[in-house]
């Protein structure tokens, strides 16, 4: 039950497309990340997922057009939809995000980004 | 699938203590306020409750003790605890809330701040 700074928790970690979770709510997770580039296309069958954008610009890539998701605004994919989280050239963007906590980072595809455990910080 | 600003969905209502729905996430939803001056005092026997401060300063006082959460912080009050979501004097502050969906406003207590609508925004 202690104020959680989201600014400080993002200056603990580095590395990109490697979240960390900070805090949980029941059986949802509020993780953080950093990225830049381009992800991996995927989709979660079961779990819907929440971004919201602390610093730059989110590129959300769905099939047939791509969403642009500013900082202070949030963007939720439903289940089942495939995407790719994607940033501008050279443009790291923070993000947290809103999911559960089985949620696989790359849904069923097996890719050399995915990661299988979110430290906690 | 589209981008929700979270500062223009906020320019869509002025009541304090009137929670809006903006979003939801599986079970669960997301869910603007604006408060000002104390709420009441309550508890949600069965889900946890997430704060994220976006402006001005959040006073959440517990039984023992008050956290202050500032702009930028989130804290998350575990299920059963009681607490009351309070302001200082004259400052009104935006909160952003994850919570179930079923979550009752006031927890077990009423009260005639109590909502048991969110309109949808």
């Amino acid at each position: 039950m202690k104020s959680i700074n989201l600014e400080e928790k993002h200056g603990l970690f580095s590395k990109q497309w490697h979240p960390h979770q900070i805090a949980t709510v029941d059986d949802m997770q509020v993780i953080l990340a950093k990225i830049q580039g381009e992800f991996v296309w995927h989709a979660h069958e079961e779990e819907d997922e929440l971004f919201q954008v602390l610093k730059g610009t989110l590129y959300m890539k769905f099939r047939d057009r791509t969403e642009v998701v500013n900082e202070g605004e949030i963007i939720v994919v439903p289940k089942g939809v495939e995407h790719c989280p994607s940033t501008k050239e050279g443009e790291e963007v923070y993000l947290l995000l809103f999911e559960k906590q089985n949620t696989a980072h790359t849904g069923d595809v097996a890719h050399e980004m995915t990661q299988t455990h979110y430290p906690k910080i």
